[in-house]
């Protein structure tokens, strides 16, 4: 077909038969269709939209530009689970190690951050040594041995989507729930997970601030990924205040290594262990729901999970040293409690504005080449809800030097009012 | 202004200030704008439109991509006209050097034809050895002397519109009206016409069959053309039959003096007059229509028209001789003419079919790189609502060998009714 032909559809609002839309992709993907061509048909599909039947060839066609990953030989159920990013997620951290020592293999690939959102490839790197980087081979025998790997997207994983993702970038059409969508799914198939549980983030610190708009993105994942032939789940979670105390590459560690010691912040265990218990029964590696959670919970009490980190750690590269001692992280050195400017009930956070401001005291990146300062960070003390007196520390802040602007900020993100707020449930919908 | 700014203003239905869809158009003309932003806001404009402010904005920028004839030290008035296209249409051939005659400039640039339309320079290329290339000194000089140059585009006049047509072919972004209207008006400013007559097809012969369409079209380009300081009108002509008998090169220029020298079709002869009336009267060249109608009658009965045509053929390098002897240029081999398959009154003509076939014959092109074979074409002896006996000929076709399916084809073209249908009238409105 003429990709002209193509634009031409879909400027017209007709739907593509897939076997034309994944030919168009796979041309672009080779090098044989031009950037222009394809950017303008992107804007055509953002304008005029994409069903169900496009976005699984999109995801189908970014899918097949690379490599895919096949562990059914290692003889045991695999299974993942993909966030969309909010501030403080460190939930990777402890639910991989933790379905892997429930004997579900977790062949992790994840991201960088990139603005507000924090990503789990920065975070681990803030483990002194910790390689996220492995060969196939390298994977395999990891998996084998210890049931996780947790590594970046190599360049032969669904290569047509960094090219088509940059191509995005610089023609105004990324925030298109399809194009999310291909992108998203195309890399969890490929990685070679049989089962996908995806947490959608909503709220003021989530890319989908909204219900509806996290509840289509949900059902949408669901259905692309189903239609690549694996199993898939997804739970709309709350993303209007930060997830747990710590947004920051070292302390996000440091509260995942509480969390592994079966304490932490309640948030981030009670939802850990939810996902972790609906990629259990998804995986096939639980009777019920009811029995997946008690697995979950067992292997997060008995030190199983924890166990299970140290030696992913120790196989990465990783300082193991670093997260057995109770300080062996690097430290900011300088903190400043961000006191409360009246007493109160916290009504609302600003969860967007705490991102930012961990992205600008050097937490995360603007762009793609930034340095991160692994040290720095927020602890956020207060939630929705919680009662503070006056002059009480609302959060804390670790700073590389003295910043009295970034503790004025931090302040300007809480909402102190005088009527207890309804606190925000944190699992706001299941999409099945 | 980041052009991605741009680019998802229009992608949200947002309504560009002149000076940042000017800069983005200049940037991309001086090639520092990749063509994947030029096309994914192409498609975004396509898509959401651009209002009379935009179109104007953007013709603005395709101008000042090049140079802009000003021929104000000439000491006379000069006006253009341009055509959108149709079958038969030779008027400018006679047009521009009437216009002449009458003491106003006529600084005529024209295009190619492709497609099932002709176009001005390959008929006047079937004068052997016309020029259709000249420096601007030699059109200055010429102009002074004679009044009339009829020339291509040269490389000067609004680079950016030949830049910018190249990326729409390629991405389904050609057929949209404001652009249509920016690469038109963009040109006839650029050749520095300080008064533009538009001549608007409707019909199946044309690239606007319906009447709305051709009307919003006129009025664009109206409006643009004003937008950029020079006076405009624009007329809506009927292209339900072809213009004239002749339709193919040699064919058009040998009509064409037919009517410089006072005879030939009606209706070639009558819109060459109102549309020099119109373009004498935008000028200031006449009193009124009606003066204005009579200097150009004048012009033409008084063989002053044909004897400007005959300056300029030799002026350009063209052998005069060819079109003053009465079969001075090359014919066609073969001459067959087309037999009415029964009795009737010519109820339609696929006018279409008939530019189509021509096309066919190699009396057109394709894509841009075809030759043409200046000796072929066709003759239509019948036009809407003319009586035909059973046998006698619809028309008669020109051709470099013979041709039975040629034949078949055109007859194919003639619907033959038996009640009388309404005949078009010529000139179906007056855009002012």
């Amino acid at each position: 077909m003429d990709p002209r032909e193509l634009i031409r559809e879909k400027r017209e609002g007709g739907t593509h038969r897939p076997e034309a839309l994944s030919g168009f992709i796979a041309a672009y993907a080779r090098g044989e269709l031009p950037d222009y061509q394809a950017s303008a048909w992107l804007m055509a599909a953002f304008l005029k939209g994409l069903d169900d039947a496009e976005t699984q060839a999109l995801t189908r066609a970014l899918l097949e530009s690379g490599r895919r990953f096949d562990w059914s030989a290692l003889g045991r159920p695999s299974a993942d689970k993909h966030s969309t990013g909010g501030v403080g997620d460190k939930i990777s951290l402890i639910l991989a190690p933790l379905v892997a020592s429930c004997g579900v293999l977790v062949p992790m690939v994840s991201g960088r951050g990139l603005g507000h959102t924090g990503g789990t490839l920065d975070k681990l790197e803030s483990i002194p040594g910790f390689r996220t980087t492995l060969t196939p081979d390298a994977m395999r025998r990891q998996l084998d041995s210890l049931g996780v790997v947790m590594v970046g997207q190599g360049p032969d994983l669904a290569p047509a989507d960094g090219k088509l993702y940059a191509l995005r970038d610089v023609t105004a059409t990324v925030e298109y729930e399809p194009f999310i969508v291909s992108s998203i799914v195309s890399k969890k198939i490929a990685e070679g997970a049989s089962a996908v549980v995806y947490d959608v983030k909503c709220g003021n610190g989530a890319f989908m601030r909204g219900a509806d708009a996290a509840r289509s993105l949900a059902r949408r994942l669901v259905a692309a990924t189903r239609g690549l032939g694996a199993r898939a789940a997804a739970f709309i979670t709350d993303m209007s205040q930060p997830l747990g105390v710590a947004a920051g590459n070292a302390l996000e560690v440091r509260e995942s290594v509480e969390v592994l010691h079966g304490r932490g912040p309640t948030d981030v265990r009670e939802l850990t262990l939810e996902l972790a218990a609906r990629m259990l029964e998804l995986a096939g590696a639980a009777r019920d729901r009811a029995a997946a959670r008690q697995s979950a919970e067992r292997a997060l009490d008995s030190g199983a999970a924890w166990e299970r980190f140290v030696a992913m750690v120790r196989a990465q590269g990783g300082d193991a040293a670093s997260v057995e001692r109770p300080d062996g992280l690097a430290r900011a050195p300088v903190v400043t409690e961000v006191a409360a400017p009246r007493a109160g009930l916290i009504a609302a956070i600003d969860t967007f504005g705490l991102g930012e401001l961990v992205v600008s005291i050097g937490g995360g990146r603007r762009a793609k080449e930034d340095a991160i300062d692994p040290r720095v960070g927020l602890e956020t003390l207060r939630r929705i809800g919680d009662r503070v007196e006056r002059s009480e520390p609302l959060a804390r802040l670790h700073l590389a030097a003295a910043d009295p602007a970034a503790v004025a900020r931090a302040a300007a993100c809480f909402t102190i009012g005088d009527r207890a707020p309804q606190k925000p449930a944190l699992v706001l919908e299941r999409v099945e």
